[in-house]
């Protein structure tokens, strides 16, 4: 590669810290060869639970978007807000922004859904720099930024790796948006799906919201991720994460195709949307 | 009235308690020519979270719609589970179901939300034996009764008297459905939320949802009940709940109309959906 990859940060959703931001940079500049990270001034800006106001959000993701000197979007941190950017930013999008690669989960899957819908860019479901906070965060961001910067494939989700057409959403979040006139086509996609902070009732819910859908009746298969700190109910629901996805699956006669690599955790592997074709592919799931 | 009126109670949710429903069938007894409340054995079966299994919960409710010697479906109790219920009950309903009222709320959104869609019977919101046991329960559960019994007006929420077509739900029910192949159209209704235990960035990304659906674009407006029991929140949201109903109304042109007197609490009055006309309505409301 002739020259470093230009990847801008931007926060649809919450703000990021300076210090996250700072130790994303140093890690990024320690990789030889490695991409340059900017930081937009977005990122620190704050208006109650968001990064800045609606517009000032939408206004920094199509900034850098239709920016021709960056590779790659990456979004900085989930929390909420996604949902909130001004509609009309991704008509507004030009030819750079389609090239390009956009990679972030949890809230962003509002972007990386409406991208997938609208045919534009590549959306990736994977870790972020807010990640770099957790215990053994390093790992998950220095995966990401070497898929960024030279698309290494070695952190791409086993099944995402044999050339199957999936997609990633955190779940909650995709049963926000499945209903939505924009959604996306999920019919003949392999569906992986993680959560986080959820009771099992409420993960029961979203996948009753998801199956009202008629193209996640069609999905080539739902594969759950890790659903983590799981808050204790009372009653117990009788049921774990598994055997819910399984009944629902089961009931509108969807493969289950088991567990995914991803999760709300540092362990969380790479999910291009659409797959991709590796040769070691066999091998890895 | 000729004969008292037959209320049957189905739990399509969680299960009742005993006690709830022996206090319930003493306060109906006690209301002169008041009327006949029977319990239906399902609800207080249990299997984990929910009154019963699927197939259970779903025949009950089937058994007692279909039934000629009922005059309405009062819901037992919200919950959760009403979504699981076997879709194809809606299809098996008789002309005695398309005859009845069906009272409930929380929980039971998802079926009044079928039953509306399908033209069957008469969906009101309000209140469920389970709020007897609420501060002032008795006030709201007298109130069900006599509009049950008698088609007692008195209780009507203000807006729902003046004879606009009312719909009632929670939030977040109606956010997990409104993307359903099979939800109803709201074009042109006054649409009534209430919502409970639930943080403001989620009633927020509820509202996001609710909008991506044409027919809530096109209702007549919005008009928001209590919301009780706010978790807080790191970082605090920085608008209160109206701020957010006007702030989504608003991004979409749909007329925000105030506050509607439902909620999760003693004081949830009637919404027949489709509004009735009161005579004394001017006064009311």
């Amino acid at each position: 590669m002739s020259r470093s990859r230009q990847i801008a940060v931007v926060a649809p959703a919450s703000p990021v810290k300076k210090e996250i931001a700072e130790r994303v940079e140093a890690l990024a500049a320690s990789i030889p060869g490695g991409p340059r990270v900017r930081f937009h001034p977005q990122c620190f800006s704050t208006e109650g639970h968001f990064a800045g106001s609606d517009a000032e959000r939408s206004a920094a993701l199509l900034e850098v978007a239709n920016d021709p000197a960056v590779d790659a979007v990456w979004f900085g941190r989930g929390g909420y807000g996604s949902g909130r950017l001004d509609e009309t930013l991704f008509g507004a999008l030009n030819d750079a922004a389609r090239r390009k690669t956009y990679l972030g989960y949890s809230d962003l899957g509002f972007v990386l859904a409406r991208l997938l819908a609208t045919g534009v860019g590549k959306p990736v479901h994977g870790p972020m720099p807010s990640d770099i906070a957790r215990p053994g965060g390093e790992d998950a961001v220095r995966r990401a930024l070497s898929f960024l910067a030279d698309g290494d494939l070695a952190g791409i989700e086993p099944t995402a790796r044999a050339g199957r057409n999936v997609v990633a959403f955190n779940l909650t979040i995709l049963a926000h948006l499945i209903g939505a006139s924009w959604a996306p086509d999920l019919s003949g996609c392999v569906i992986m799906l993680e959560e986080t902070c959820e009771h099992h009732y409420r993960i029961d819910r979203c996948f009753f919201t998801l199956f009202q859908n008629p193209g996640v009746r069609k999905a080539a298969g739902i594969m759950l991720g890790r659903c983590s700190d799981i808050p204790e109910n009372d009653p117990i629901f009788g049921k774990s994460e598994e055997e819910i996805a399984r009944y629902w699956c089961d009931r509108y006669g969807v493969p289950y195709l088991g567990r995914a690599d991803i999760g709300h955790d540092a362990g969380n592997k790479i999910v291009p949307f659409g797959g991709v074709q590796v040769a070691d592919a066999a091998f890895a799931s």
